[in-house]
């Protein structure tokens, strides 16, 4: 049987500039039926702590509990059901996470600015953390290691990890084994809004946090957006994910097609792209597309995707660029004989993947940058999460005698200026004091 | 005539620490009335620019103009108008803060973290930013230099001023030659919602960006977090400035008194508060603080934040350094015996003073350090801002077929456990073609 791609398909030829942001366009979130509903649920944890969250737990999964703590004994049973290979598989992600995220370190920064005047920046972790691991069919244990191990490398005191309990109160083995490997300090079985507001104001169970981390559906989604109104920092805001692939012919077209099957299996609104110099690849990447999809389990989700997907010719590589950086893709991968070109010139990406043996499964999983990445366009403005999102950056400054007589009128000119006269004051008794 | 400063200023004798977060609780802003209508200014000015734009200029701002931008010509006249003294203040001031924030950059890290597998992270700069400058009685110069000088470290390509004209339609001549000397590639006489809006969207006039800057009152800040809902990032949350200082015997008490004012004449919410080891530097600080706070021209608004102020007394400097910890002050001076115990110790502050020497407003002008930074305990979970504030973290990798062979069925491991199929083909696609 013949499928006919070309109908599912998006083909664009050489589109002109200014229909580029009408093509790149994602699909807006609509967010407002939510936002009562997470509201209303926030109000009630905040006032009666684990009473609600027993509540939503029960509604929204469908279990009622009355310990949310995984206890050392379920940690135990889930290390025990997980197969060797995949403890090894885990393991040897989690070495190359924490090597390049090691490597992220940043000495202190000392200048002395002038004679006298020592500044000095340091960065400290964050106290407390929490992720947020959603359950369900996909249980993102990969999450786990991408939060965890940079949270411990920080040095965050306090590691709270939140996910669904399925309906027999259990959590993933996965997700239990991955958290006990990577330092995590408290695993609860809480998920949803009901999570988020936990660790947001903090119930007799759950702790609150200073900065929640991690991947959600809709809901998850807006209440770490509401979070941020009570004092809790979030890793970034979400979307759906995407990739956009730059190729020509030196690709090759089944591994281009791989690559956008394994994006377009995350979700019907995962965005795919594929910008090409070649009408030939585009093609050859359609077909190869269509052969592939076929046998793939997730097909349902996958083509569903791949129908909002878009392959787009342009006349140069320059253009394509352009064009790229307008988009600002999560994911973006090269595949391309100028691939110096294309890396040098990228601004807006979040994490890209160079070569024909690339695949952006390396980065979700293994190869060790992390995967949790700007999506929607905030790779104009956001940096995927790195060691540094789990800290802080302070300065300190020490002056001597002799530092505040070299700035010290400077300080006083400029706070008279600005009408602050006890600023210039603070200055002015030092000032004399030294006379 | 005697002026009881001990009926305003509170002092709180050894408190215990259940009673901490009571003592150090701030005042609440309520944002609900203004909400409604930045809400309403922003969608006008979405859907009408520029239009919008003067309509909430002539209301706010009493004045109707056709150009909002600031010509070479008022640059060169403010340029004009600063006197001399000023010109080399400010010059210094740039200097140092220059000095600081290029000590900032970062090297592209690199690791292979298995071999063949070459990950490496690079920060590029955030193409378009914003900056806001108040304007009013105290025009924030300063401020121009904090942010306009990393920006123009960081690369940053269009950097946007905003401020709001006064009756005469014009901008604090400071600001503009601040701006200038700065690298701020556009100026424009908007202030207040509408400035946020529009550079939230971008009008006829006002270009969009990705990031806003800066200061401002409550309908700013309020129209900064809304920014955030339409893809545009901010710099921190806001509120009410603030300074903790600790000090023992070792301190000036005239010194520590013209700190905690100069923190005081910033708002009449300004948030002061003195930790001691000491009764009798307690003491006398309070009445130095009478006598200076009698001479201030801000009098008014000084007394007012210093009736808010605290003093307070602890047994040790352990005690002190854990409710510094749970305050976390924007502005933190040390002057203690023990200042390496508190350097050492601190995790949650904006940026630390240290010693006799060091007043706050020397980084508040040029010492170097940025003085925009986290308040209201936002120092738990964002960094003041520095030179990354300004750019992006993205992440690279390239791997050899060699690197895939490495890690590649580890990803298949992993991507399987997960139920991600598509993932697992990319990778076994790949593993099948180096047979």
């Amino acid at each position: 049987m013949e499928f006919n791609i070309e109908n599912i398909m998006n083909k664009i030829d050489n589109p002109k500039p200014e229909t580029w942001s009408d093509i790149l366009k994602r699909p807006t979130q609509t967010i407002d039926d939510i936002e009562v509903t997470v509201k209303e649920i926030f109000r009630e944890v905040q006032k009666k702590g684990d009473e609600a969250v027993a509540k939503y737990t029960s509604i929204f999964d469908g279990i009622s509990q009355d310990n949310y703590e995984v206890s050392l004994e379920e940690i135990n049973e889930a290390i025990a059901l997980i197969p060797n290979e995949l403890k090894e598989a885990i393991q040897l992600a989690k070495e190359n996470i924490y090597k390049f995220h090691k490597a992220q370190k940043t000495d202190r920064v000392e200048v002395e600015t002038i004679e006298g005047v020592s500044c000095w920046q340091e960065k400290r972790p964050i106290q407390k953390i929490g992720l947020y691991i959603p359950g369900g069919t996909a249980p993102l244990f990969s999450t786990v290691l991408m939060l965890a191990v940079p949270a411990e490398i920080a040095g965050c005191k306090e590691i709270v990890l939140c996910s669904p309990p399925d309906k027999k109160g259990k959590i993933n083995p996965a997700i239990l084994y991955a958290a006990n490997l990577c330092g995590v300090t408290k695993i609860l079985k809480v998920g949803g809004i009901q999570a988020i507001a936990g660790m947001t104001f903090g119930t007799q169970s759950i702790p609150k946090v200073y900065k929640i981390f991690g991947p959600g559906n809709q809901f998850v989604t807006v209440a770490k957006q509401l979070a941020t109104q009570f004092g809790v920092a979030i890793d970034m805001p979400a979307g759906p994910s995407e990739l956009l692939i730059v190729a020509d012919d030196t690709a090759v077209p089944a591994f281009v097609a791989s690559d956008l099957l394994s994006q377009a299996e995350h979700g019907t609104d995962s965005q795919v792209i594929l910008v090409s110099t070649s009408r030939k690849l585009i093609g050859e990447v359609e077909h190869e597309v269509q052969s592939q999809l076929e046998v793939l389990p997730r097909k349902a989700i996958a083509e569903k995707a791949i129908e909002n997907s878009k392959l787009i010719y342009v006349e140069n590589d320059q253009i394509a660029l352009d064009l790229i950086n307008e988009y600002g893709p999560e994911h973006f991968i090269i595949c391309s004989e100028y691939d110096d070109f294309y890396c040098n010139g990228i601004v807006n990406a979040g994490s890209v993947f160079i070569g024909n043996y690339t695949p952006e499964s390396a980065g979700d999983y293994a190869s060790g940058t992390n995967h949790t990445l700007p999506t929607n366009g905030y790779a104009k403005n956001y940096s995927g999460v790195n060691l540094d999102s789990f800290m802080k950056s302070m300065t300190f400054q020490k002056i001597s005698e002799k530092g505040i007589q070299n700035i010290g009128k400077a300080i006083e000119l400029m706070a008279d200026a600005e009408g602050l006269q006890a600023h210039k004051n603070a200055v002015t008794l030092r000032l004399k004091s030294l006379e």
